[in-house]
């Protein structure tokens, strides 16, 4: 099942996407995408209504805005340098254990919105990323199978970077990593059920039209089932919540020369079952 | 004017505190403390009320639980070594502009809630803080003096820190901020027109009666107003977000030896003209 929510920013409503990429309008059955909906077996409820009443939803304009396909999150959570590949790329050390930091939740934007430029930036990177969505609250988990249980599914998330703001402007990264629109996520949400094999999913991504990315979430260090056991060790995971899981080899930051993006560039990204994202770039 | 919010967790309720010391329960005419109140020109709505009608206010029995004095932040936004004094004491370098690392904001709990000591945890520490509430959505301002009209208030915010999971669990900050209950705040947000000289309050804290935290804003590196400007340079800071500005010098890694929370003990906050904090630590 495909989640989609669609509409003006702050006027989203939620749907689903068919199998036939109709788009329907959910809002008459639920309220949104969100904490609530994921932890009271939204899911099981909604599976049933596409199922049984998917005719009877009104269909999505295809010229409709497309928004982040789950609720504002509560956090989002970010896992540095889990790709031993992009790891040497950024000429540091294989983690031993998941780095985590956070982005500001209202980075979250839709997956066809524009970039904006910080001012004063000249590092503006690209990171495509798996994006893990969580299903249901989770607090110290005793193994990787329960973890697996309380992922909704996975969505494309574009971890956009400001390299100076992040690793030369005071040693925490969240500063380069909050930036307003810095966190394109979708076109939908794809439940667990429906992702065969999150181990190994192509990913790529291009600026204007130039590959830069192509990697394959087979060379994660740490795995989604493995990262969301790990954190709620730490902190209780809510159910909306989003983990961005890090990215493959051919960032801005690792071309020789380095190479950042610019008002007017075109990011594309598409991950194997999970659609694809453009975004164009402008100006704050 | 000194905001509470009061009830049960997931049903509190918005008041005020009366310079009487009572309690008033403004929820017949205010939803929350929240981004949507803030952004609204809430404020001057509720000092009209309380100025004119407080009478009829229902009050608030003084054993209600108060909780954190705001709706849930959409960020918390933390600057770290901001006190000359503390970062002498952490042997680390003073910094030359504000490092920021973000909460998780589902860490905010009332100010006499219990801390949970995570499982696993050497090292939980205390941080009292001065919070400041952002008032209205602000973006690339132009000076401090602009900065200062976003700030709602002022209260007491406890940064509750694993030193382990902070400092040597993976190099980023947050896995040892963002741990369940790390964030007490209140017991009341004191609006700015209250809080004559925010750059010179004395600020305290105590485990089991010990005094450990004796020092004052007069010390912060980076002002209120200096850190407002300067994070809305990077990203857009929301009506209802908190920034909790940095600890003085006295906290458990700073002891010799070093000295951390254990279940049972009680830690005592104050902070002048923004009221105190009394929390349990048991284990999570």
């Amino acid at each position: 099942m495909k989640l989609i929510r669609f509409g003006a920013p702050g006027a989203e409503r939620p749907g689903v996407e068919l199998e036939s990429g109709v788009r329907k309008d959910c809002s008459q059955h639920f309220a949104d995408w969100n904490r609530d909906f994921f932890n009271a077996d939204g899911l099981a409820r909604l599976a049933q209504l596409v199922e049984k009443r998917a005719d009877e939803l009104p269909n999505v304009a295809s010229t409709t805005r497309l928004a982040a396909p789950v609720a504002r999150p509560g956090k989002v959570m970010c896992i540095g340098l889990n790709y031993s590949d992009h790891a040497a790329e950024s000429g540091m050390p294989i983690p031993t254990e998941p780095i985590l930091f956070l982005k500001g939740s209202n980075t979250v934007v839709g997956p066809y919105d524009d970039i904006l430029i910080p001012r004063n930036s000249q590092k503006t990177d690209w990171e495509v990323e798996l994006g893990v969505v969580i299903g249901s609250d989770a607090r110290y988990l005793a193994s990787e199978e329960e973890a697996e249980r309380h992922i909704a599914g996975y969505c494309i998330s574009h971890d956009v970077s400001e390299r100076e703001f992040q690793l030369e402007r005071g040693g925490q990264w969240t500063k380069g990593k909050s930036c307003d629109t810095f966190n394109p996520l979708g076109p939908y949400l794809v439940t667990r059920d429906a992702v065969k094999a999150p181990g190994s999913l192509q990913m790529t991504l291009s600026v204007n039209a130039e590959r830069m990315q192509n990697g394959s979430t087979s060379t994660m260090i740490f795995s989604p089932t493995y990262i969301v056991h790990y954190l709620s060790q730490f902190m209780t995971l809510e159910a909306g919540d989003v983990i961005t899981t890090g990215t493959p080899p051919g960032v801005g930051l690792g071309q020789k020369p380095a190479r950042y993006l610019r008002a007017g560039d075109v990011v594309e990204l598409a991950i194997e079952g999970l659609g694809a994202q453009r975004q164009t770039c402008r100006n704050a």
